[in-house]
């Protein structure tokens, strides 16, 4: 069993053996790498006489795992999944690598092993938003996810969303639209795009965003796979808005994930008598998700939350994003990330955005435009290029 | 001064005097009738040398109401406007007629001091709902006002609304439809109905439910008398329904005095694209209103706060509605009184309103029906007739 696992002493190809040998969420390869890294339990897996990791679960949860993980060792060969990827000028991040989401470090057990990225990986650690909703979607939902996304994605959000028809081809068509980012996080391996009615829209997204798996190349995307990949988009966003679900809809999976991740979910109301809003009432009603009617109210609650700035790290050397004016005083640096990326903003909604009060605002953003670094458009304001 | 004001023995006519005196919701009048009863508080009135009431309000604010009231005593002739609303097949009740409703008192210094009854002032004891929305609503709102009117109305619950135009028309038009029992409180005077348009309307409500107000006939509508009118449909129900309200609808009002009478409040969402559901997005957002899709949540709702029920007198000799038949069993009685008064509903229905297992339904209803009381249709549960 030795022979086709990979050199124990590369990491990443440690993880993509793991990737491949262990289904997402698959719990004792989550319980395994935690407890023995990725190379540790790939050395378990050759030692067919190692003792599994202690307490948790009895020999026979691990004798199961073995047998199930058994299959998947037969042929595998990580290094030719990595030359896979990059021939389709994608690549493979780990936990480590500069543009690894450290979002994703919430998940915990249920973390990816490694991601397969088409695009820039390096959008991944900005601020996100996810908008999901049903393939089933109405005119009316795809209208407002349409005003959601390109508001949010021109305020600075990547949007974040799943690539299916309906509700998430609207998102990611909206963000690009306006300039905006967007990550669409696939269900199978990257080398074929799914739904294939979306495969030019999904080409676009990983030309100008980001298409993003967990599983490698030649993975097909199968339904307890959706399920498992919408985790990944809760985990990958700051905040979570539905738009459009049928009472028993999967969409609510992922804002199910969004709560238990304790990141704010929202769902936009809509008519009593279409069966398409039903799950999005339905989240309201049982308090998992708050009412919102705009994009504002998205940001007010990513604000509220201290979402919006997320995926900042806040324990290294760089505390601000790398886009700020240098020499501006913290309470001038925070009106000024307060302000859409692009676009302009009135001082109510930076206000609100940033969690400051209108008095200091209006003192920040006069002295940020005396120093040249905002402009002000009659009762808006707007960064002007740094 | 002493001339024009009624004898001062006889409270109903006292009660209709500082109904014309005072305008709803005059703190001051309520103040002093609370203190000295209204035949009291109106020999108050008589004597110039009175003292005012101690304490609450310094000497010059009961200056300034002696002097607001005075134009109103001149001319004043409540036995004229009493024998006026008879002769327009009304009546006037006053707490202590077995009429009254017993929920007004939950007003406190704010309870109106008469209320004048067109149709049946019996119907305004009983358990009863707010529905009430926008003049200006759209097609949505009023299909779904008229599904909620004439579903609650048809289990046996009085649609209480204000009469105007829109959400109000359709609620009223709905449970008519049903043979449900309605009841629209005006802000003027019931000698003439108000809006003029819904003239036809109102009289059917008054013939087969009761059109009240706290004014006398004559009295006009003014706007502050639409906004003190509202906490006296919020009172007389026990939970307020709202269907589309603008953004500062003047609906928001009665769903305020809802809340602050400790009623359950439900909205119903619609497109957020709607200006005419703003207002409803808005108390779901506040926390005011819950999100309701349908008749049965409004039962649940009123179920769950015990509303169903809240006009049942508990402290005296009645315990149970009259119509519940003799010799049955607490628990039966519970899962009798839990039947719609008109149609039929399911098992899981008659549990809900009635708050109660499933099992302890099925096995109620069986003994209910093998006793005649109750007729199976289906899987739906009928009273018979009793």
């Amino acid at each position: 069993m030795a022979e086709p696992l990979p050199d124990a002493d590369d990491t990443v190809l440690a993880r993509v053996a793991w990737g491949r040998i262990a289904e997402p969420c698959d719990l004792q390869a989550g319980a395994l790498v935690a407890h023995l890294g990725h190379r540790g339990a790939l050395g378990w897996l050759r030692s067919t006489r190692a003792e599994p990791p202690p307490g948790l679960w009895p020999a026979p949860v691990w004798e199961r795992a073995r047998a199930r993980w058994a299959p998947r060792v037969e042929g595998l060969d990580p290094a030719r999944e990595v030359a896979g990827i990059r021939r389709l000028g994608g690549r493979v991040i780990v936990p480590g690598d500069e543009e690894w989401p450290a979002a994703l470090d919430d998940l915990d057990v249920l973390a990816p092993h490694c991601l397969w990225v088409r695009g820039d990986p390096g959008i991944l650690r900005r601020p996100a938003v996810a908008i999901v909703g049903a393939r089933a979607s109405t005119g009316y939902g795809e209208h407002v996810a349409g005003e959601l996304s390109a508001s949010l994605a021109d305020s600075g959000l990547t949007v974040v969303s799943g690539g299916a028809f309906g509700i998430d081809a609207v998102a990611h068509r909206a963000a690009l639209a306006v300039g905006g980012a967007t990550v669409a996080v696939m269900a199978g391996g990257l080398d074929r795009f799914y739904p294939a009615g979306n495969a030019d829209l999904l080409a676009r997204v990983a030309r100008d965003g980001a298409v993003v798996a967990e599983l490698g190349p030649g993975s097909s995307p199968s339904r307890s796979r959706f399920l498992t990949r919408n985790r990944l988009i809760a985990a990958l966003a700051g905040a979570c808005v539905v738009v459009e679900a049928g009472w028993r809809s999967g969409t609510l999976s992922t804002a199910m994930h969004a709560a238990r991740l304790l990141r704010p979910v929202a769902a936009v109301p809509g008519p009593v008598t279409s069966a398409a809003s039903a799950g999005c009432h339905r989240l309201i009603r049982d308090g998992v998700a708050v009412l919102v009617s705009d994009a504002g109210q998205v940001r007010e609650l990513m604000a509220s939350a201290g979402e919006d700035l997320a995926d900042e790290p806040s324990d290294d050397a760089v505390r601000r994003p790398s886009d700020t004016p240098p020499g501006l005083d913290s309470s001038h640096a925070q009106v000024w990330e307060a302000l859409p990326a692009r676009g302009a903003a009135t001082l109510e909604s930076v206000a609100r955005v940033g969690g400051l009060a209108a008095r200091e605002v209006r003192i920040a953003l006069g002295a940020l435009e005396l120093a040249g670094h905002v402009r002000r458009e009659g009762d808006r304001y707007r960064r002007t290029a740094t």
